[in-house]
Order: C-alpha cells, then sequence, then structure tokens
C-alpha cells in the first residue's frame, strides 16, 4: 500500500466516524522528546521522515506541516503522494490551526488520537471546532486500522536502578508524594509522564530512543500505585519488589478506563501540562481536580546527596574521554580521515572504555564548518563531511553512564582558525564562565540569571536564539523541567534554584554558511553563605573539560574574565590529569595553561 | 473626644450593624501613596501618627499593625488609648489575617469601609468572614460618624496641563483608550486611578499631598466620559474644553450608585489590581468583565516626543539644581550650620531658580550619616541633625516642573570619608552605570535586567532590599508602573520595555548605623539597533549630576566600570556647563574628570 492507498482507506474510516479534518502529530502516548517505531504514524500516513511535523488530512486534500530544516527533505520525500507541503514561518503558509479555521466546514468535526495530542493542542482543536459549531472526536486511533503491519509496543525489558544509583528508597518517594497529596487533600493522583513513575520506582528500560525510560502510566492513591505497563517488562523479581511497595500491576492501555471510573466525589491530583488530552478528558469532570505541577517533578529536579556523588563520577568519566577525544582529533585531523560521524563514534569510544556506560544520553551532534550553524543538525549518511584544518568543529553529545547522564558541547579549533570565529569562541566563553559565575540570592530563577550569559553578545547586537541551558535528568529526560535559563518569561515557567540542581550551562553562536560555536558544562546548584542579606547561592561546573585555547582571544577578555578562565582551566587539570598518563598529562597542561 | 471614646462610640456603631471586627486602614479610596487629611481616618481612631498600619477594632479590644520603623513611635503614641501595637514582621505577633482568622467568632462580621479597602484586601476579609460562615459589610463608613470635625475633601482647583507639555489632545486619548475597548468588546471603561484619569484629560490638581492629582473616578463609554468629581474644582473655561470632548459631570462619590445602574447586558473594561473593592463589588455581577490593565496605563507608560523633550528639559534643570546644591554643600559643610532640613530647602531654592517649578514631587529624604541607613527615612524636627564632615549624606528628592517630574538621588562625601563607605559608594556606582549600560533585545523586562545593578553586590555577598528602579509618572505619580526594575517574579507584572519608558536606576546599600548610599538617575527607554538578531533596545540616563569622585575607589572599579564612568561624567559636563558660570563651570570639570 502506497501512501496515496493509506489515505484513501484513512478518508474511508473517516467518513464512517464522520470526520472530516484528521489529525496525527509526531508523538507519543507521553509527549515524549523521541518516539519509538510503533509511534511513527505521521511518517507512516504522509512518507515523510523527518522528526518533526504534523499532518492534517482532509476529505479531498492532506498536508504536512514541518520547518525549515525539512522542506527540501519533506518535498523529495512526499512526491507524488498528494500530500501538500506547508512550510512552517514562511510567508503564505496558514499555521495548521489558521488552515483549520479557515477550512473547516460549518458544523465541521476534528478527529485525533487524544492520546498523541498534548492537552493544549487538544484543546485548541476544541475551540476551534465549536467555532464551526462543531466538535472534536478523539477516541480513535484511525491510523492503527490502516497500519497493518504496524510495528508492536517496545518490549524491551526494565531493570531496577540500584539505590547506590538513586540514592533514595521507592517506599520513602511514595511517602513523599503522599505527602503532597495531603496537602492537596487529593484522594488520588494520575501520573502520565514516564520519566516521573521511572524515577518514583527507580525503574528503567528501554522503551523509547535514547532515554531510559519504560512506557507507563500510574493511579496512586494513599494505599496503592497502580501501574500500567505491559507486565512482560518486568521480571518476577522486579514484581515481588514493587508489590511490597503496594504497586500494582495492569496493562499499559487499561487506564484510559480505568481513569473513567474514578470515584466523583474524590479530588485528584494531576499536571494537566504533563498529560495527553484523553487521559486528561477520561476523567470524570466531576472530579474536583488539583492541577498543578507534579510532586514527582519538584523532587526529582532536586538531587540527592547519592545522586549528586554519582553524577560527579559521571562527569569526570565523561570528561577524561572528551579530553582523550580532543587530543586525538587535534592530533590526527588532516592526518587521518575523520568525519563528522566518524568522530562521534570516536567519542563514544572513549566513553565505552570508562566503564557502566549504558548508552548515548541524547542523540548525538556532530558537526563540522557551517554544519555547525544549524543548531539542531544530525549528521547522517547523506550530510557527512570530513574534519578539515582552518575550521571549527562542534560536538554536543552525552552518554548515559548508571552513574547519571551527561550533556556535554565543545567547540574545537581544528588548525588555524579565522579571527572572527576565535572572536565569537571567546564570546561564548566569556558567556559559559560569567553565568558559571552567578552569586544570587535565594528566590532567583532562570530569567533573572539569563543575561548574564547573553551580555557579551547583546552589548554586540548578537544573540543566540535558544535558551541558555536545562535541568538534567538522571538517566531519564535529558532535558528535565523546571529549572532553565531563559529570558523570555512563559506563564508557569518560573522556577526558583534550589541546592541540588544540575543543569546546563550552554550558550552559542551561529554564523549561517559559515561556523558555529557553542560551550556547554553542567552546572550543580549550592549554598553559597548565608548572612544578614539572605540566604545566597551559587554554582559549581562539574564537566571538566578545556575550552579549546587555540581558539581563544584574551584581548577580547576583561581581567575578570580571564581569571575565570583560568580558575576553571586549574580546575580541569586537577580533577583530571589523575586520571590521565604521563603524555596526556602534559597534554592537558598545555590546554590548561593561564593566559 | 479622646481615643477610648471614640472606640466606644465606634463599637455602638458597630453593635447596631451587627459587626464583630471592623477593619481601618491607611488609605484613600484609590490606593494612593499620599493621602489628604480627610483620610487619615486610622490616625484618628487611634491616635497613631505614622504613615503607615492598619488598626481592627472588636467588640472589647483594638489593635494596630504596623512596621519596624513606627514601634516606638505607635507605643508612645498610643499609651493609655487601650489600642495594643501588633508589631509586624516580629516573632510572636499574628499578622492582621492570622488574627481575624483565629479569633472572628462562628458566623462573625467583618466590617470595613469597601472604598479604601483594596480589591486583594476586600476579597481576603471576605475569605476569612466565610470560613466562619460569617459575611462582610463594606457599604459603611463608621469612623465618618464618629468623627465630628472630620477635614472636608479637599477643595483645592484643577488645572490644565497644556499640550505643550502634555503633547497629546484629550480627543486622541480617547479615541486611543476606545480602540482597546473595541478590541476587547467591552462597551464601557470604569476608571478609579486618578493618575490614569487626569493623564486622559490633561488635568492635574491639588488634592493629593505632593502628587499634582485631583480626586475622580471616570465611567468611559463610546460617546461618553462620565467624570465624578467635585464640579467646584473645575473653572467654567475646563468645563467647557471637556463638554467638547464628551465628558459630562458628576458628583465625587455618586460613581458607587451609578455603577449599580450599569447595563448588566453590556461587558466593562475594568483593572480589578487598581479599584478599591466597593466599586469593583458595586458592578453588577452580571455583567461580563474584561479584567485587564487599564489601558490608560499601557498608553502612559510610553512617554510621547513631547513630553520626553519637556523631561529632558525638567532633568537638565534638576541637575544644575543639583549640581549647584552639590558645590554648595561641599564648600560650606563644617563652616556654616548645615541640618538635613536646611539642606533639604537650600537644594529646593536652587530649583525654584530654574523656574515653571510646581512642588517637590514627593516627600524629600535628607539623610545625614546613620539616617541615611534607613530606606524610609524622613527627616522632622525631632531628627534633624547637623551635617558634618567625614560622613556620607543622601538626598533623594524630586520636583515637579511643569516640564515633568523628577526623582533623583545623589549621596556625597562630605571631608574625607572610612575607606569602607567609598567602597560600597564605588560598587553602588558600578551597579547604577552598569544598569544604565544594559542592551537587550525587545521582549525584555525589569526581571531579566535586574542582576546587572545587583551583581557587584551579589558577587560580595550583598544586597539591598529594595527594588532597583520604578517607572516614573509625568506630573502623576511618582512610582508609575508597570516597568519596573525588580529581581523577584511576581504574578502580571511581567511589563515588558519599550523605546519611550523613562524608569529609575537607583541602587544602594544599606548599613545599620553608620551609613548609607544611593545613587538614583532616571534612564529613558529607546531604540539601539535593529539586525538579523532582532530589534535590541538600550537606554539614555538623562539626569545629569555627578558621582561624587571624592567617594570613588578607582581599584574597586574594572575597566569597563571606568570606561561607563568616565562617559558619564564627560556628558555630565557637556550638557551642563553650558547652563554655569566661569566658576561653576570649572569646579564641575573637576568632579567629572576621568578616573
Amino acid at each position: 500500500m502506497d501512501v496515496k492507498e493509506r489515505l484513501s482507506c484513512l478518508r474511508k474510516l473517516m467518513a464512517e466516524k464522520g470526520i472530516d479534518f484528521y489529525v496525527i502529530p509526531t508523538a507519543d502516548f507521553h509527549q515524549s522528546e523521541y518516539v519509538g517505531e510503533h509511534f511513527k504514524a505521521r511518517k507512516f500516513m504522509t512518507g515523510f521522515t523527518g522528526s518533526a511535523g504534523t499532518a492534517l488530512v482532509t476529505k479531498d486534500r492532506a498536508f504536512m506541516w514541518t520547518d525549515g530544516r525539512y522542506f527540501i527533505q519533506a518535498e523529495k520525500q512526499m512526491a507524488g503522494t498528494t500530500v501538500e507541503l506547508m512550510k512552517m514561518r514562511e510567508p503564505g503558509y496558514p499555521t495548521l490551526e489558521e488552515y483549520i479555521e479557515q477550512n473547516l466546514p460549518e458544523n465541521g468535526v476534528i478527529g485525533f488520537d487524544g492520546r498523541v495530542a498534548s492537552m493544549g493542542e487538544g484543546l485548541t482543536y476544541e475551540e476551534l471546532a465549536a467555532a464551526k459549531g462543531g466538535k472534536v472526536i478523539y477516541e480513535y486511533d484511525l491510523v492503527d486500522q490502516v497500519w497493518e503491519d504496524r510495528p508492536c509496543l517496545s518490549e524491551e525489558p526494565a531493570f531496577i536502578l540500584e539505590e547506590k544509583y538513586a540514592g533514595e528508597s521507592v517506599a520513602h518517594k511514595l511517602g513523599r508524594i503522599r505527602e503532597v497529596m495531603k496537602e492537596e487533600g487529593a484522594d488520588v493522583h494520575v501520573v502520565a509522564t514516564i520519566d516521573d513513575i521511572c524515577w518514583t520506582l527507580n525503574m528503567r528500560g528501554n522503551d523509547i530512543d535514547f532515554f531510559p525510560m519504560v512506557l507507563s502510566y500510574a493511579i496512586i492513591t494513599m494505599d496503592e500505585m497502580a501501574l500500567y505497563i505491559d507486565e512482560r517488562k518486568l521480571s518476577d523479581e522486579m514484581k515481588e519488589k514493587f508489590a511490597a511497595d503496594g504497586v500494582t500491576f495492569h496493562p499499559y492501555n487499561a487506564v484510559y478506563e480505568d481513569v473513567k471510573k474514578l470515584n466523583a466525589d474524590q479530588t485528584v491530583l494531576v499536571d494537566s501540562a504533563k498529560m495527553n488530552y484523553a487521559i486528561f478528558k477520561n476523567i470524570p469532570a466531576e472530579m474536583k481536580k488539583v492541577d498543578r505541577m507534579n510532586p514527582e517533578i519538584q523532587f526529582k529536579v532536586i538531587k540527592n546527596d547519592i545522586e549528586i556523588e554519582n553524577i560527579r563520577k559521571a562527569q569526570i568519566k565523561d570528561s577524561i574521554a572528551h579530553i582523550r577525544f580532543m587530543k586525538w582529533v587535534k592530533e590526527n585531523v588532516g592526518k587521518m580521515k575523520i568525519t563528522e560521524m566518524s568522530a562521534s563514534d570516536k567519542l563514544d569510544e572513549f566513553r565505552v572504555e570508562q566503564g557502566n556506560f549504558i548508552r548515548p544520553s541524547f542523540e548525538p551532534i556532530s558537526a563540522f564548518g557551517e554544519h555547525a550553524a544549524l543548531c539542531h543538525y544530525t549528521s547522517s549518511e547523506e550530510t557527512d563531511v570530513e574534519l578539515k584544518e582552518g575550521a571549527l568543529f562542534l560536538t554536543d553529545t552525552g552518554a548515559g553512564f548508571y552513574e547519571g547522564s551527561t550533556d556535554i558541547t565543545r567547540t574545537y579549533a581544528l588548525g588555524e582558525v579565522p579571527d572572527i570565529m576565535k572572536e565569537h569562541f571567546t564570546l561564548v566563553a566569556i558567556s559559559n564562565l560569567q553565568l558559571a559565575n552567578a552569586k544570587m540570592l535565594k528566590g532567583c530563577n532562570g530569567m533573572n540569571l539569563d543575561i548574564l550569559a547573553r551580555k557579551p553578545f547583546w552589548d554586540r547586537g548578537l544573540n543566540f536564539n535558544h535558551g541558555t541551558g536545562h535541568g538534567m535528568g538522571y538517566l531519564l529526560n535529558i532535558h528535565e523541567g523546571p529549572a532553565n535559563f531563559r529570558w523570555q518569561y512563559r506563564k508557569n515557567d518560573t522556577y526558583v534554584f534550589e541546592p541540588g540542581i544540575v543543569i546546563t550551562d550552554e550558550p552559542g553562536i551561529y554564523i549561517e554558511g559559515s561556523h558555529g560555536v557553542r560551550l556547554e558544562n553542567e552546572l550543580l546548584c549550592k549554598e553559597w553563605q548565608k548572612n544578614e542579606y539572605g540566604e545566597f547561592l551559587c554554582f559549581e561546573p562539574i564537566t571538566y573539560v578545556p575550552m579549546d585555547l587555540d581558539a581563544i582571544k584574551p584581548e577580547v577578555m576583561s581581567e575578570e574574565d580571564k581569571r575565570l578562565l583560568n580558575e576553571y582551566h586549574a580546575t580541569v587539570f586537577e580533577k583530571i590529569s589523575p586520571f590521565l598518563n604521563e603524555e596526556e598529562t602534559e597534554w592537558l597542561k598545555k590546554y590548561t595553561r593561564a593566559i
């Protein structure tokens, strides 16, 4: 069956259900950053394989909205399918919402699988339909009925993250969650976020690309945690262990019917921002809802002492790997064939040597020259290029060790590079160091601090068009809320820093067609001092990889900037040299010398 | 009648109305920063004359909540009155809300004059009463019935601020307001903020201490502006002028009955955060309400070109006055008797010389030595001290010229001062200059930028416990929302900077029992550059008074800090020297020299 035939099958099903417009997003049931094969419904229906896009099928047309990264690829892949490309943020193209608004017939019906739509999306479709006197139908996954050889849901086994890594027992975590439920007057707590569930149960798995998590839902009451999961993923030992903590086991998708049966006289604690539309809609409307941040989120953002000890170990391991990689790439570029992809593999080799390595913690970015100017660049066989002297090479990659996840970006000068690249590299270094050096009264959030990283750019009329940092999950999502560095105000995104938070510090600069620079360390938020003015916090950079001195222009730096760089490099040498051989140590000494 | 007798009268009235607890705040009907004599009800009922405090009268007790500034004064003034002092933020004392919560009887009734309670206060009392199955009664001003010789409401005449100062006609302003009403689908707009009304009508007056405004309310529809005002304040000429713009005249307090009569089928635009409880409650509950920032607020925060031209003139005038004052105080301290109060008078003399001076723009702060460590210090006959060499002297004062309001703080070294004072002074100068030098992408708010001012302090474990800057009214409130510099997130306080905003930049440091430093300039927000990264804004300091070089320690400053100070001082000399005589010019040259 080709795309045209698939679309025609889908339209038949739409007609049966009385659906005018059917929306197919790129998502799983948990709004995961990466989705498994089972969830690639949009790809199946349109032929377009890019990582981002939303399809809309009407009675006689079909559309695909995607962004500038994918225009060429999407046009090529969808040629002859009748699916029309809608270029996002390009003049002349309506957004999905605008298209629906302008074209949905009177009393029109919008259909979608409510499990793959976020609450926000679902509500938008509701409003758009209501404006035409119509409605939404979210109960059916029509693509599933067209997709005969659909890949199964992942059946990969789950495993226990031992307490020597997790640092807190399941019973204790459940106790803390239930305390919040009591404070909020909630009898029951519905959880749809797999990282929150994996954190609570000290469980990990292999159901999502890169992030070692398990597809699941949970309904927590005062004496039970109903876990919705493919039971085959759990060993008998795990089941026994969980059962001892009051966990009961239910089929993964049974949650949708079970939430309908919740006692309407009770109060439910939910985080509607972290739920798909269907699960929220299925909770009895009459139930009193405490809609707030999942307590699991507020707990897991603060890493416990054992987690921190482990994270420090993971960072040391990955720093050693990076330093060996930096030496290797600088010494071998131009001498042997190194490409973006082979370089990335080499870095992972150095990681594997460190032991306890599970897998990369996200899709690696390995970008040479102008490729690095594309923030979301992923090297593929079509784009892979050889590294050469005279340009910058950027790697943004991470490791999942049992001791925690890392996310490190370095940009290296290969041979001698043009002055403007050095100047930009130096600005990024200043930016990274100034933010890491922030001192703050307790109560600050990322919006307060972000300008410390932007200042070197903004003072020169430059900017980087992404956040400066994100919270880090411990073998969970690599981008873990709610802590972040970002300057734009967003409602409900004003989380204040607390000791124990681990956050990335990753400013950059991107010059289209030329080069890109980003430097990313992990920072640990710590207590600094208490005095009559209040409680001050500070950050400690816990990533120990040199900022390439071959690309630093000292004359761009203030005395304070130089002091911060020299102090950082002295720490890098102190922390990492004990793990290196003599030759490596000498090399590191040179690349961490004071300037 | 003494306080005891007044309380007993009040209790009789409370009993008649069935009120258990009666609350008397310190406020007028418009939540003004300063209140006229008519509104000093709390002072009348308790004998306590301080500027802040809330009284609570129960059937058998009476309490006064006030803050640390006033503990001694309140105890003295309330001795023998039976009013008990409740020390705010002191251990062992409940807050007003806690006291009510713990002591209001079942089915208890809380009474207050709804016109002097903010919406927030009124709602809190409602909740506290509801929790006991009781209610609030807000319709009566019981103090008025006790207070036989109560001062009348101000009868001072209003006047027109000519268009050469205001820069926009009343018709044009009303047109813009009505456009917002249309966009919001509102038929009627109720305004309770006197600065918004005075701005709309280009009207000023004399009803409030310091701020030249007129007590009034307004109800704006598409073809009428019903003005609630004591009509005797308006000349015939003004009435004619206003009538031509569709203004009708109604008794000041008639608004409370008139809002009850609004058409319940219509939509009303209100800013509930800028209203007293009574007026909001009197609007028919069934009316559809668009509750948002008053359009007048969003308009008047952006000064028009004529206002800006005038404000620049006012700042030049006040800068000349300040420079003459600085020279005078430095040359005469120790030689003649100068006190805090006489110094303040002298500064106003220099202002009067500049012409078009209306009055001080707020209650002046003139604080010598340790007095300057008290942020809210006001010199009085009891506290006035003589200025002496060897310490710092702080003035935070402002002028209302027809060309606009100023608010300038300078701290001067009198003779040679201890090193720690110089160090603190230098930090404040750095802080002020760094904030003024901010460059930002459009979209930034005060929370984003505040750390530029805090950094010199936070890096040293210091802080100042107040905001760093506030928007400035043009002969209206000196503290004018919604623009500000502040680091703490507050809901609905995320106003982004726009070109045309005038805001203060006033960091400080306060060392109890020793000294205080604050330096305050006005900044004008301007466009800086547009490029591929977006639209950048910057600030221009428009106050031109030296930062006393006798108190600067250059070794505390970075090269950039020194450059900023030297550039600022060069501008001060360039802008002000043309207005000075030869001797003054020479003196200014010395105090604006590059370091």
